[in-house]
C-alpha cells in the first residue's frame, strides 16, 4: 500500500536523488570545463499555470536551503565507486572526492507577481546538480498544494486513481514482453514518495527483462537497480555557447561533445542525444566510425517515427547494420505510443524506452512542463533548437544564427524566445 | 524512539548482514583454499541455558531456510566494489561474481533433548557466511522467547532499561574523547532492530572521531559508516587442521596465514589476531619486518593488560616504536574496562576497541555465549587454544599435540573438549 510522506519531511534528502546523467556529465565537466561559469534557469512552460499562485516562497526556500545542507555520504560514494556496468571504475577517484566535498551553492529566487524566477549561477560543476533537484522540488510543492485543496477522501481517490492507472500499464507491459524500458520520471514526479511507490511496484510486478533500470541514482541504489542515463542537452548547449562567434566554432563544438564523450566513456555510455540543434545536423555529420562504434541514439523531440527512419537511413548510408543499433525513445511517452513505436521498428532497430512523467505523475492531475536549463555560459546566452519548434529556447537573434550554422530549416522568426 | 520489529519479519534479510571480516576472509579462501571441505558447528557455551527449551525448531528452520533464499543484490555489489578504505579495489571482480552467485548451502539441524545441533558442511567458501548469520538467528529467537514471557509493559521496560544503559555509555564516551571504538556486536545482538537502534543512536550522539566504524556490513552500508574487521580464528584453525601430522606443519601453517594475508591486503588490513594457539607463539616468531609492517594486533582472549605489555615488549625486541602500533581490544569489553585499558596504555600503544555484546545486548538479560566455528577441515578436527583455558576447543589429544607444537604452557589435561 502507498503511504504518502509526511508534509514535514523534506523533498530532497540526498544529493544522489538526481538523474544518473548528472553524475556522468559532471565527470565530463570536471575533465574539460572545470572553470566555465554558467547560470541555470528554471522555466515553467505549462500554459495557463502560474506557479507563484500555488507555491509558497517560504516553503520553497526551506526546501532549497535544505538541499544546500546535504552532503554525499560514504555509502553513496561506495555505490558510485562500485559502478562498473558501463566500464570499469567509471567514476574517477578525484571526481568522487569532488562529490564528497560538494555543497550546492546559493540560488537566486524572486517571486514576480504570479511567476517565479529561480536561477543558479556559479561554476558549472558546482551548480549542475540543481537541475533535476529544482524540478522535483517545484513539482512536489505544486502538487502538495493541489492535494491540500482536497478532502482526505479526495486525496485517497487521487492515489487510488494513480494505482489503477499504474496497474493498467503493468498489465499491458506483461502482455507485451517485447517492451523494455527504464524509469526516467524523477524530474517530473508527483512526489518523492509516489515515485518510490511506482518503482517498488515495478520491481515486484514487472520482470527485470522488461524493467531495465532507473535514472534516479538514489532509487537505483535503494532498490538494487541499474542506474540509467548518459547525457543531456546541457553539454551541447553550453559548449556551443562558449565556442565563440563563428558558425565554424558552433559546429566544431558539437563534434567536440561527441569526441570528448567517447574519450571519457567509450562504448559504455555511447548513446548520443542528437537533437539539440536538430538531429539532421548530427545524422549528416557523424562519421562512419562513429556510426559503427556508438551504441545508438536517444530521441527526445520531434516525431519519433520520422526520427527512427532517419536513424535507419543514417546507418544504411554508412553500411552499418541498423538492427544491432539502439534507439531510446524518451519524449512524452505513453504505453500506447510505446507499443506503436516498438511494433513499427521491431527487427529494424533495437528499441527501448526512457519512460518518465507518464509513469511517475499520472494520477489525474495535469502534469507540469518544467525545465531547468543552462541559460548562460561564460556570459553568453545558450540556445536549443531541438526537433520541434515548441521546445526551442534562446534569444531570437541567436536562435537564427544557430539555425543557419546547423542548416536547420524551420522558421524561427516567430515564437521561441525566453 | 525504538520500534521493535514485527515478529513476522525475518531476522536476516541480507547476505551482507554479516561481519565484514567474513568477506575479507572469503577472498582469502577463494584465493588459496577454494576446495577445502569444512564443517561449521554451532556451540552454546552458556552454562545452565539449554537452547532447545527456548527455541522452536520450526521457527529456526524458517529463519535458516529464508537465508538460503537470499542473494547479494546489485547495490550490495556496488558497495563492496566501491570499498577502498583499506586499499584500492580490495574486492576482486571474480570474487564479487562469486558473491553475486552465492546461495548459502543446506544446514544440518537436530534437536537432541534440550540441546540443538546445528552444523554447516560444505566447501569453505560456500559455508563461511553461515557463522555470524547463525549466531544472530539463535540469539534473536532466544530473546524473542524471553520477551514473549513478559507483559506488554514488561517488554517496554526492557527497552527502557536498554536505552538507559546505552545513554550512560554514551555519556561516558563523551566525557572521554580519547576512547575510540568500532561496533562489533552483530553476532550477539539482542535483535536486529535493537542493533539498528543502537547504531543509529551512536551515529547521532557520538562523534565520528570516537565511533570509527562497524563490523556489520549491511549497517555500514545503510548508515554510511566504515565497515570494520580483518580476520578471525577461522583462518588459523582451518589452515592448521589441514597442515598434516607434523608439528613443523602446524607451525608453518600459522606463518602462512600471516604471509598470505599480507600478500592479499598489505598494510590495509594488517591487524593480526595472534591468540589462536597462544599469542606467545606469534610474539616469539613474527619477524622484525612483520613487526615493522603490520599495523598491530587484535586481543581477543586472556588478560588484556598482560597482552598489551607483551605486545610492547615484542616491538621493543625488534627496535620498533610501539607508540605507533595499534592494539584492538575486542574481548568482552565494558565501558569501564575500556577506560582502564586506554588509561593504562595511553602513549605506549595506539589503543582502540571492538565493542560487541555489551553494546548490542545490554538490556538486562544475560547475554548468551554462542559460537559457530569451523570444527572440521578436510576431515580433520580443528583446534583452538587461545589465551584462556575456557575458550579452548578441540579433541583432547589434538589439543595436547597443538599445545606441544606451539610451546603452549597451560595445562590442558582437564576440561576443553567438544
Amino acid at each position: 500500500m502507498f503511504a504518502p510522506q509526511a508534509k514535514s519531511q523534506r523533498i530532497i534528502t540526498s544529493l544522489l536523488d538526481v538523474d544518473f546523467y548528472k553524475l556522468t556529465m559532471l565527470q565530463f565537466i570536471l575533465a574539460h570545463y572545470r572553470n566555465v561559469q554558467v547560470r541555470l534557469g528554471f522555466k515553467n512552460r505549462t500554459k495557463g499555470i502560474h506557479l507563484g499562485r500555488y507555491i509558497d516562497e517560504k516553503e520553497l526556500r526551506q526546501e532549497l536551503d535544505h538541499v544546500m545542507q546535504l552532503r554525499v555520504d560514504n555509502t553513496e560514494l561506495h555505490f558510485l565507486r562500485g559502478t562498473n556496468e558501463y566500464g570499469e571504475r567509471m567514476f574517477r577517484e578525484s571526481n568522487l572526492q569532488f562529490l564528497k566535498n560538494l555543497q550546492l551553492p546559493a540560488y537566486e529566487l524572486e517571486f514576480k507577481g504570479d511567476d517565479i524566477r529561480l536561477e543558479f549561477p556559479g561554476e558549472w560543476a558546482d551548480v549542475t546538480l540543481w537541475e533535476t533537484i529544482s524540478l522535483a522540488i517545484m513539482n512536489e510543492l505544486y502538487y502538495r498544494r493541489k492535494m491540500a485543496e482536497l478532502s482526505n477522501f479526495g486525496r485517497e481517490l487521487v492515489y487510488a486513481e494513480g494505482a489503477m492507472r499504474l496497474g493498467k500499464k503493468i498489465e499491458t507491459l506483461k502482455q507485451n514482453p517485447n517492451i523494455t524500458f527504464s524509469e526516467f520520471g524523477k524530474r517530473r514526479r508527483f512526489s518523492k514518495s509516489w515515485q518510490e511507490y511506482v518503482v517498488q511496484t515495478l520491481c515486484q510486478e514487472v520482470s527485470p527483462q522488461q524493467f531495465l533500470g532507473i535514472s534516479n541514482t538514489s532509487l537505483a541504489m535503494k532498490h538494487g537497480l541499474l542506474p540509467m542515463g548518459t547525457n543531456a542537452h546541457e553539454l551541447s548547449m553550453t559548449l556551443a555557447a562558449i565556442s565563440g562567434n563563428t558558425d565554424e566554432g558552433l559546429r566544431h563544438s558539437q563534434d567536440e561533445v561527441l569526441q570528448q564523450w567517447w574519450e571519457l566513456y567509450g562504448e559504455g555510455l555511447s548513446i548520443a542525444l542528437p537533437d539539440t540543434f536538430g538531429s539532421d545536423y548530427v545524422f549528416r555529420t557523424m562519421t562512419k566510425s562513429q556510426a559503427q562504434n556508438w551504441k545508438g541514439f536517444r530521441q527526445d523531440s520531434g516525431d519519433p517515427f520520422v526520427f527512427g527512419e532517419k536513424q535507419i537511413k543514417f546507418y544504411q548510408s554508412h553500411g552499418v547494420d541498423a538492427r544491432k543499433k539502439m534507439v531510446v525513445f524518451s519524449d512524452g511517452l505513453t504505453i500506447d505510443k510505446m507499443l506503436e513505436l516498438e511494433r513499427h521498428f521491431r527487427g529494424r532497430l533495437l528499441v527501448t524506452f526512457g519512460w518518465g512523467t507518464d509513469l511517475t505523475n499520472d494520477l489525474g492531475f495535469q502534469p507540469l512542463s518544467l525545465v531547468t536549463k543552462v541559460i548562460e555560459a561564460n556570459g553568453r546566452p545558450t540556445v536549443k533548437l531541438s526537433d520541434t519548434l515548441e521546445k526551442a529556447i534562446g534569444p531570437r537573434d541567436e536562435v537564427g544564427r544557430y539555425a543557419r550554422a546547423f542548416g536547420y530549416s524551420c522558421d524561427f522568426s516567430a515564437p521561441p524566445v525566453y
